[in-house]
């Protein structure tokens, strides 16, 4: 673990690529974000950990709209993010204005991935320090969730989780995600992983993000929960799990 | 903290970039800024370090122009900070000269954090040691306070603050910062902060500058507050002090 | 095995270049994947590693199309697969474009081979972490099969495996594969080669991927062998080896 | 002060920058150098270290006419002052050139900061090893009198020191310097520095240049104190340091 | 051999360059191959090291057609023999493009020497890992026979050997080379050579490959020896060996 | 004197640059050469180290012309020299092309400078290990002579001595130097310096070369001085020395 | 001798460049080559090392003809010494192209020094290791003949030799050249050289290389002097060394 983990360009005797493995452990310690497909759509849900009354957001922390049909969840190094939200953005625009028509989600989930596989080969760079979600909608196949680290792997998931504890929480998903899932479930689940993960008593709107994207009159678009609706749901879950202890 | 810390490039195996941290270090010893919102506009004040009455300035020492609308604090390498605000008035010429419109706020605010971004993922660079507060005005947004460090992360905020003792004013403002400052009562929180942070017994107008940024005829301007209106405010604030010592 | 094994572009002492063989040792960590030409087509097989209903593939997970008439499956990092296949795809794309004929296999593999040879001779780079099995059709040569690895050396085989135990699947293939295999011999070659490798009791469709390239109407045609299909070559193959004990 | 010392492109974890300190301390070993403005102009000093009657200068030791308005003193490794001289006569002569007037002083200053500080942030560079006072005038402004360091820092003041000594210099200048020194009093307050600085008991034309820039016929213009006039000046700052040894 | 072996652009100081040593080292222990030139043409054999049946050639394994009239043999890394090799042909093509005549042998053994020459000289490079046989014919000079190593060195020879054994070999050539050599002898000069250098009892066809360059209508030609033929060789030369042991 | 001697661009914490004191040692142990201003041209000097009848020299060996006007002598390493005055005799000829005048001796003495302090300043170059002394004639300030040193720094002088014993040299300058000197007076002094810096007991022509730079039909001129008068010179001068041991 | 050997663009303490002195040391191990100016021509001599009758060599080893007036001999690397030839080849063709005229000696060896020296001054390079000896005719100063070594540094001599025991040959050259050598005596200094450095009893044609450049028809030829008429030279030069041992 000594010679072989200060420099990207070199593989160590197992195989391995430390700073990589350096720069998702910088993400391990971030706030956890996660999405789970439904037939209706996708619901995001991402950890507040910034609660300060000052802090002056334009929309969500850690919800960006990349193009009209595409959103991004995002977990690690803000300013490395902001970087990638922006080429993921200009991506989708130019797309648009090339072919007339709203870019396929792989295509722009490969995009990013490309870039942030070259900053691991070359030398003189360091790998970019964030996992994201891509959620989005497609006419010809639905809704489709993506997930992407910071090696440039990527993959098409059904639910899936970045950041703190995404290990526990995928194999939540893995136990409880089915195909099935309507909007009142998949919050419940949702609620159930949060809970899960941030390990205190009380469950509160506070220190979550939770955000529908769904069909308005056959177009997609991205709806926020409410403080208000999402205190209730926290509520209607805690009574929940009061009666159904085994349920968890 | 040995190997990794000396390349801007790496991730120790913690997931860290140290030079992001050490670059925060130099900002966390010299002269403490802050911004604070209110409903009437926004009040910037900054630590004078250099009292030389052989200083020749023109205007304020910390306090810089960016365009008709936008304003900034800066703290950290002086060097750093001119360039990073030359740069900042040359994008905001430059988006007026090409849209016909003040350019704004956040497209701004990143455009300079992706600069300071791009210093800490390449090697060869060092990351900007200059943190800033950047205060303005958007016709459909009203008084906006952008905060942005050396890592290239930014945020919007009600009033935040840069610097020495940073962290302890900026706990000042959560619990005293209200929606509904006037400019007096802005004042009072500014000159409490300074007490709090110089650790000094008297306040006095040598050591700090205090500027309002308001609207005048529907513009925004700034207005400096001169050493005898702020003298003032010190003896009364030092009075109110002395009768409501719980105050603080 | 010291100091020559941090960078890319020194000989070790003994002429031996480090920092290749530790690429190669990433992928013998990785799933194995293999070829087998028969008169009547190439049967492609790959393990699955990831075998979560929550992943959402369109299509297969290792294998992917180059072209029409190539396919290819890949063992080692996935990040550094997905860039050489695009390159492989733009490639192919570009000889049709310009020759108006599909690209020859070995023209599309040599190109793969030299971009990977370059990554080995060039400071401030690391190997492709990846080998490679291009399966495919030529008019005038009919099947064809080659595998390239870290090194940028490739060759063509009649049967060939990469990634885990790739040194025993090829024995295997060294004493049991012949001229004249149908397509059912294939197959029970390949899951006779699965079978050694997985070191499992139990041989299943959910950790094998199998897929024929063949001719349908005189076109190169790749079809996946489904689920149900599979499982029943898997049992078949288990009752013969029950019977044939000494086979094996 | 020891792995973080050896490159410019990285901070120490207290957040400095040892290779610009290192920088400073090049010029705290070479002669001192000082401006002082006056309501009728700036009086210019530099310490003469090289007294060799070999010597064939045309003009001044460290004084530079840097255009008809601006001259500057430096302190530090001669061979990058001259190239920064140079940079800073063409950038007056391409201003006066482009917009038909002379260079601001500001502009100019800020011109050679930038490029010093562009030289403590590339890697592969080192730092500029000298410091300058630039003195000018302006129409709008008057007298102005500039400090740059070798961080790219700079300043605006009305009697500042650069070299050996400075510091000790500066504070003499704090308390001693006023808004309205005649030529008479600011050579005086000149001789008293350089006596101080110099700790030797004989103050002499030999070792020391003093120069003025005032108005003639309201165009800027630099008037070398010849030796006799210097002589008789230090003859009688000797006669009256006798007579009132408390005004020291 | 400490320090001056780990870069290319360092010599030791006994004047040595360890790197194209080590790389000559890569070359020592492949399988060998030899050109013999005879009135007639050129005699090129190289060792078999992969006998696999599951090869799948399209002609020789280490022996390239570069132009109708040059043929190669090449023993190192065969990533690098790839490169140079495609290189070569480039050459050849673009010169007979350019003049409507062949390239002659030594314009284009010296312009792969001097690429390999530069692959020694500048830093982030690592020499080519490969020694070449280059045989052909030219009208004005007959048959040609070079040879070049990693160093970029070259030169022309009757017969000379590359790869494991090549210095044992050369030291054959040079007892038993005459000018007069028929086909048949230098078959049995070849196969002396191989048994000696193989140090196996039995030779056989499996182990080596034989081919003879010689003018067919006129246009020099490549002619691979059968293994039928050269079974028959193999059989010939050990009954003679057997009967004059001193000949070896 | 450890960590910071090995790179050019760093200093050392006490502000020292040590590549350049390291270059100027080279300097150190070379042949010496000076340079003595008179009122009617300059007297040039150099040491000849390389004696050998063999040297096939077309004209002098240290001594180099420029232009018709300016001619230097070089101490240090040869290669080094050999470029820089290249580059000074083209830039003579473009001045002279583009104004139509000989080219002012500080111009191009600065261009010289600006080179070397170029090799000072950047990472992966070495200064230029080498000093000049440039003698010339500019009508309007008649006889000039500059000097040069690997830092970039550059000075005039009335008398200027570079390689061996240089400070030695020089200080006899300035105690022997005067206003006045002739040409006899000027070859006395020449030949004193060079008596005491080889520190032999018999001076002879073998070991100096001796050259006038002087107005001839009011161009200047170089002659060299023969050996038949630099033997006169030298017996004479032993003569006087004799005579007036008193007078060294 | 310790950490600044390791790298061309440094310097040591005592100022020396230690790449070049090993790149130095690497000429020192090959053969010997020398030239000898007469009134008649020059005659330049090599060692020969490879003297297999396998080479098959289109005229010398080690003599490259430049252009019709320039010939050369080289000591060193090889493959580095075929780079320059071609380059010095090149720039002679470019010469007499552009100006219709053969270039001049001085001009061709200061070309090839130059990018020797530029070799030794920047960071990521090797010197060139191979010294070469330059012989030719111009028509206004006669026969030339240059040395370069790898520093860049070159010279004109009357008679030089490099590569192995070059020193103990020019110390023979210093004390038996002379102006009025004719081809025989210049022969016989030139056995006498070989016999010394060879340091074998018997000299004989295999060993040595002997070539004549003279006028032929008013224009520069080289003529090699044959095996027979060299053994004749050497049987005549041990007769008359036994006649004259003292002579030695």
């Amino acid at each position: 673990m000594s010679r072989y983990d200060s420099r990207t360009t070199i593989f160590s005797p197992e195989g391995r690529l430390y700073q990589i493995e350096y720069a998702m452990e910088a993400i391990n310690q971030v706030g956890m974000g996660f999405g789970i497909t439904t037939p209706e759509g996708v619901l995001l849900v991402s950890e507040k950990r910034l609660q300060s009354k000052l802090l002056d957001l334009e929309g969500s922390e850690k919800l960006y709209k990349i193009d009209g049909h595409v959103y991004c969840i995002v977990a690690g190094i803000t300013a490395d993010a902001n970087t990638l939200v922006n080429e993921a953005r200009l991506h989708a625009q130019q797309f648009r204005f090339k072919y007339s028509t709203p870019v396929p989600m792989e295509n722009l989930v490969q995009h990013i991935a490309d870039i942030k596989q070259s900053y691991t080969q070359f030398g003189g760079l360091r790998p970019y320090g964030v996992s994201m979600i891509f959620a989005g909608y497609e006419e010809s196949l639905g809704w489709r969730l993506y997930q992407s680290d910071p090696s440039g792997n990527y993959g098409g998931w059904k639910a899936v989780a970045i950041g703190q504890n995404a290990s526990t929480t995928n194999s939540i998903f893995r136990t409880d995600w089915t195909e099935d899932l309507d909007w009142e479930k998949a919050t419940t689940l949702a609620l159930k992983v949060v809970q899960k993960s941030l390990d205190t008593a009380s469950l509160s709107p506070a220190k979550i993000e939770l955000a529908m994207l769904k069909l308005v009159d056959g177009e997609p678009k991205l709806e926020l929960v409410g403080d208000e609706a999402l205190g209730e749901a926290c509520e209607a879950y805690k009574v929940a799990a009061k009666e159904n202890p085994d349920k968890e």
